[in-house]
């Protein structure tokens, strides 16, 4: 993907889900011929099986391989949170963030040291915050297909795997407003505490994405036009991300709930458009889990995290390559001498 | 522990457990003190919060540290299996898997090498299997004893975090005898299809252990008992390292079921006795789930794992140590001139 110009229309964005590769199924069935001879009662290793084959399908290699993870983090700033005070954070705290992934002092910065991940971040102009969607869309089209088209270009080729995760204060809403509109329900069922709002910041929060929906109803035609008007410019990115990673046959390890609430745009277009992401950890934020019901997803990971900066996601690589090791290290019941059940 | 002499009784033993340290309060202040200040909301990281905490309150240390991790498994054989056929594979895989752990070849021995830990294998009297317990008890007093104190030994001083598994054809079916006598039940509520039983297989299991039941019933007298008359060599020698561990300050991972349930003997004798145990993840057996509700525990994975041999445990060390990397490793607000909530 990246070797080609992104799209620079929403339209040609839409486009390109008529031509996402599918899994390798031939890469699926060597891996569980393998599999089937290790030295362990066959499906013993439960998620680790499946996320090996999940890997191979998608790399459309047998075995998979893990040499080049990359965590990429987008920031953007956010007008709802400008206008509406809907963070415990001041607006300024994304930039600030930013400076301490590039300093290395973040959560982010150290799990991706342990999980021996290559880490980028990606700034989306932090001095121009999107619009407060309470009153205009967030995104012309423009903006909008112009953040996809950065979030696409963090894409190389030669990855083996890429987890998303996002920075901007504010941005819980923003999510929040997008699985209301993608999925319907009750603005209160999609809100959250976020990095920490009380009860009446959480109503609060509700309050302004039924504003946001009240006042755009009818221009929500489609799940890119509920991007367009609820999205930050760094979910653009996660989508477009999501999308030249499926192109480039990289599989994705998504964060938490604001990362998967944009990546649910896609889903929402096309139900296989996220085949080739997994889910790294449910977050804290309780719209996460309701996400998740809604794409018939379960995460691998569920320990209370609700950070962001693709903190979950990173965390689960190291699950990822006890995979992949247990596949291409274990020995066969032959070589081993071992008797097999049969 | 591992200095002195390991006690020779089973007396001797239930004396140890009134001597357990308790946590080191001092250095969970310390912690929660540091984590406050870095840069993220609180209570954003969830259970690495909470791990970060356990591990120092338990090493006594703050910040605590990672540096020597082991993973220690420990390999019998039952009687019960040779002589009731209870698994699915001959009562040889136990030697035979034994071989092939220590030539490199399980899934151990690859989720070690990605979580950078030391391996160790302990086989106890591999060729004298445990007696029949549908007929006699398991262990004499001395057998028990002496693979309990083996066990102890396997703790050195130095270690900074145990993991403990267990190898041993027919072994869930002497995990589920141990459950149903400490927890009370159906024998068909604790027992599962293991290595991978049938339906058939897995009533078979619940007759044998409702049988052991019937024919000991008067002689569980206390959990100690209990473990004599149902316990593996391997199963008595986990229960011994898990009290050595606590005696030398060092916490542990317990695996999956079996492992649990071997545990599980001293959590019977006194409710404090796994305090610095963590269950590292829940297994796919179905007796797993309920025994860590009798325990009041949440494991820290839940990926559908049932192969044993410390698999999961050794996984979940990736966990601990990204808690312990953010902990040590991330800037606080001041640091990184970050706006706090405050």
């Amino acid at each position: 993907m990246s070797q080609l110009q992104p799209p620079d229309t929403l339209d040609e964005m839409r486009a390109l889900l008529r031509h996402l590769p599918g899994p390798d199924l031939e890469a699926g069935t060597a891996v569980r011929e393998r599999d089937r001879q290790l030295t362990k009662p066959p499906g013993s290793l439960g998620r680790l099986e499946d996320l090996t084959e999940w890997m191979a399908v998608w790399q459309g290699k047998a075995p998979p391989q893990l040499r080049r993870p990359r965590v990429a983090v987008f920031a953007g700033n956010h007008g709802v949170a400008v206008a509406q005070g809907v963070s415990a954070y001041p607006v300024a705290v994304t930039a600030q963030m930013v400076q301490n992934f590039v300093a290395g002092g973040a959560a982010v910065n150290q799990l991706c040291q342990v999980a021996d991940s290559d880490l980028r971040v990606y700034e989306l102009d932090l001095d121009r915050p999107t619009a407060d969607f309470t009153i205009a869309p967030a995104m012309t089209e423009a903006d909008c297909a112009r953040a996809m088209a950065y979030g696409m270009m963090a894409v190389e080729p030669g990855l083996d795997l890429l987890c998303l995760g996002e920075m901007g204060i504010g941005n819980t809403t923003s999510g929040a407003a997008l699985a209301t509109a993608l999925f319907g329900g009750d603005p209160a069922d999609w809100v959250g505490p976020g990095t920490g709002v009380d009860a009446a910041g959480v109503r609060r929060k509700a309050e302004v994405v039924a504003q946001g929906l009240a006042v755009h109803r009818a221009a929500l035609t489609d799940p890119f036009e509920i991007l367009r008007h609820f999205g930050g410019l760094e979910l653009a990115a996660i989508v477009g991300a999501v999308l030249a990673a499926r192109m480039a046959r990289i599989p994705v390890l998504l964060d938490g709930y604001t990362c998967t609430a944009a990546a649910a745009v896609l889903w929402a277009a096309d139900r296989h458009a996220l085949d080739h992401c997994q889910i790294a950890h449910v977050s804290a934020e309780p719209g996460h889990r309701r996400l998740l019901d809604k794409l018939g997803r379960t995460a691998l990971l569920d320990l209370g995290m609700r950070l962001g900066e693709g903190s979950g996601a990173a965390l689960a690589i190291g699950l990822v390559r006890g995979a992949l090791a247990c596949h291409e290290g274990m020995a066969t019941f032959a070589q081993a001498g071992v008797s097999n059940k049969d």
